[in-house]
């Protein structure tokens, strides 16, 4: 008999944070936190707690996956650094996953929509990419970007789907959408935010030539690197 | 400032148990264990866990909220003895809601579709009841009952909506139903089944007049009363 194939998955790339973990293809655990607390306090033991209920350790796992960007810098540069420590100390593999295609993954019930994950990326942008659901497979029709809401307003009236938003940005960019004319339907509450489930299935999806490259991916230079290229005149 | 209104959600009426805080309305956390494990083991240390994540006492809670049945004649005895526990010893109100609506309450995000839960009840039938989601509301078109797949086709035939199945039964009764012609969407496998935010969601659209007796609803006898009525010659 094969080992089963377990994906521990973790994401902390906005204001909640979350963990999850999927045996061969089954949700087997998950935990969301949205309390508040830094992620610094809150991933580890979480993924600690979920794995120790499970009966497992990280050693029993095949492959860390971890949402890597786009996002908070300070978030995404915790699950990495969390996904790495975990990926050295058990020697196993890890692999970073688009945040953005993470929750499309997540949205794999919505049939024929365009999922339109949105994160506040502040400066008047939004991170976000468009995915069609295929047969319960997120097909990817942009690639990651920041852009505005206007931008995206002029692709989505040229797709003529059903548009479904999601993410911590979601309601700013419905209301924008709104306002330009746009129609879409803005995703309940519940199913909103980014989850580590939608990252274990898109770390499943990913082909293994991609593991063990865990980069942190900002899409944006961070405020300092703006600050310095502008004082160095670049 | 009032205070906010905190739900703390238990449900155990299938093999996966989960719990889930939500404060005005917002998912602050959930914890979902799928793990093989006695719910007797696994339930309350997951609350208590949640809890002391968020930095609350179950005293900190505006009200508990139970998958009542129908489902497991164990698992629910176990989630409704649990919330009692919690209720009684914090001294705060609880209620118990159909674990049928709470599935629905999970689908909100498929405007316009009928959500169809299908638990396996055994002998031939399922416990299934009818929603359709309008304005991201789970609207009740059928009671909870114990029904067959045969039946249950019946209906769906004169209903002529977009059906989508959820629950621990969806896979029997997605197989049933397209082998007598009638066709619906199975729910991917991460949110097809029984999860505590949507009995926390079912609650609080529960009468609060409803709140306090919470009693287990079983639907049919157990085996054990099947039993002692066919001896008794009933």
């Amino acid at each position: 008999m094969n080992q089963p194939f377990r994906v521990l998955a973790i994401e902390s790339s906005a204001k909640a944070a979350s963990c999850a973990l999927v045996e061969d293809g089954k949700l087997i655990a998950s935990s969301f936190r949205n309390n508040g607390l830094t992620h610094s306090v809150t991933l580890l033991p979480m993924a600690e707690g979920l794995l120790k209920d499970c009966g497992f350790t990280v050693k029993d796992m095949s492959l860390i996956a971890v949402a890597a960007g786009p996002g908070s810098f300070t978030g995404i540069r915790i699950g990495v650094a969390a996904a790495k420590g975990l990926m050295w100390g058990a020697e196993i593999p890890g692999v970073g996953v688009s945040t953005l295609e993470a929750m499309a993954w997540s949205c794999r019930a919505m049939e024929g929509c365009v999922i339109c994950p949105a994160m506040d990326a502040r400066r008047g942008q939004i991170y976000n990419a468009l995915f069609e659901i295929t047969n319960r497979i997120p097909a990817r029709i942009t690639p990651d970007r920041a852009i505005s809401v206007e931008e995206l307003a002029e692709e989505l009236k040229n797709l003529k789907k059903s548009v479904f938003i999601v993410g911590d940005g979601a309601e700013l960019c419905y209301n924008t959408l709104d306002k330009l004319g746009v129609s879409a339907a803005l995703a309940p509450e519940d199913v909103r935010f980014q989850s580590a489930v939608g990252v274990a299935y898109a770390a499943l999806a990913a082909d293994p030539s991609e593991w063990g490259g865990l980069e942190p991916v900002y899409l944006r230079k961070s405020q300092a690197e703006r600050e310095r290229d502008e004082k160095l005149g670049h």
